[in-house]
């Protein structure tokens, strides 16, 4: 069966949205969207009944979020063991600006995905897994450099969550005015953002003449078209 | 004793940085600058065994962390009821591009806070909390709209997390290529990344003639600036 043609998921009784449900969303050409825009993730997870958010960077391939780290690292190793884990996603849009204090707000789009990321253990699987992981964030940048070693693959664990129990939540469109202020005379409205780049910066130790990279010049311009 | 005479925190057990140590900080004003430069924070919170990773605004003010909600949400009744929370915020400032896979990175900085974060019930000191909240936010947009009613301020929660078990992690600089790389004819260095706004959109019952407001172009010249 191609992705494509997959139903979206139901969600679960753990990712149904319970505050305003018409916000959420559980179709998967919205979740892939939003996680393919935005690979800085956060990572949640519990150790010793304290929750822990770390920052990730997240890379959907099909039906699994990628993330990697340190093999050393200790919230690595609690995955690992099969900790329960939540990687969310979240990208703000635009500020929207209503007329009362209440009806300010963002719009914003957000994927939690819950469930257990396990790392990829064989050495062939790990390392098309990590450039499936590189293709995604910076895509053509792989073939450029040199791959890693045996012993730099050794070094990097990459970890491997289901998207099978996921959820989107997305604001759009602007303030939500109560009747009786829309004749006040404050401007309302949204102001958008968005990502933007600035020259890339060559490294002082970068011979003279040596162009900027096919895959850096995509890049950019991905991020500059939003 | 004025804020800024404070000596900053020492890193709890919980909050020290194990991997790459160096990338630690745990100054207080770089812990303010990070959470005042990006109000979008992710709350990290355990329901049953599970963590759940949710994003919320948060703002600084002074040695606590505002955060708010729907007074009905589930996780803002966790909160109230004493559960323990992890606030991340973080921004990702550029891509490093190095000359093997491994060297690839990103630029980022990226503030922790433990603790509780509980309501603030009293009416007055709530209404002061919102506005403390929105003030830093978007400077000014108080004094601007109507303010919230009884009713609007009952339907609001608003949360306190205090800053004193928080932790920085920045990394800044280009990629540290191996030795044996750097004869590479591949190019290497940073690609800076910032926010940008796009023309504010009036809303469509916006009246005529009414001009932008004071505090929106402020925003938008602070994010464009950086």
């Amino acid at each position: 069966m191609r992705d494509a043609d997959r139903p979206s998921r139901p969600a679960s009784e753990r990712t149904r949205v319970r505050r305003l449900p018409a916000r959420g969303c559980y179709e998967r050409e919205q979740i892939h969207a939003i996680l393919d825009a935005t690979p800085l993730g956060h990572l949640g997870l519990v150790d010793g009944g304290q929750p822990f958010v770390l920052p990730v960077l997240q890379a959907r391939v099909e039906e699994q979020l990628y993330i990697h780290g340190s093999a050393a690292a200790r919230w690595v190793r609690l995955l690992a063991d099969g900790a329960p884990a939540c990687l969310t996603v979240s990208a703000i849009d635009a500020y929207v600006l209503g007329r009362s204090v209440q009806k300010h707000s963002v719009n914003y789009r957000s994927v939690s995905v819950l469930g257990c990321a396990l790392p990829i253990e064989e050495e062939d699987a790990k390392r098309a897994a990590l450039e499936a992981f590189m293709e995604r964030i910076l895509p053509g940048r792989w073939a450029e450099v040199r791959a890693p070693d045996e012993r730099e693959l050794k070094a990097v664990a990459i970890l491997s969550l289901p998207l099978a129990e996921s959820a989107a939540k997305i604001r759009t469109g602007g303030p939500n005015d109560l009747e009786r202020d829309l004749g006040s005379a404050v401007w309302a409205g949204v102001l958008p953002l968005r990502s933007a780049t600035d020259e890339p910066l060559a490294d002082p130790s970068l011979p003279a003449g040596v162009p900027l990279s096919e895959s850096i010049l995509a890049l950019r311009r991905r991020i500059e078209a939003g």
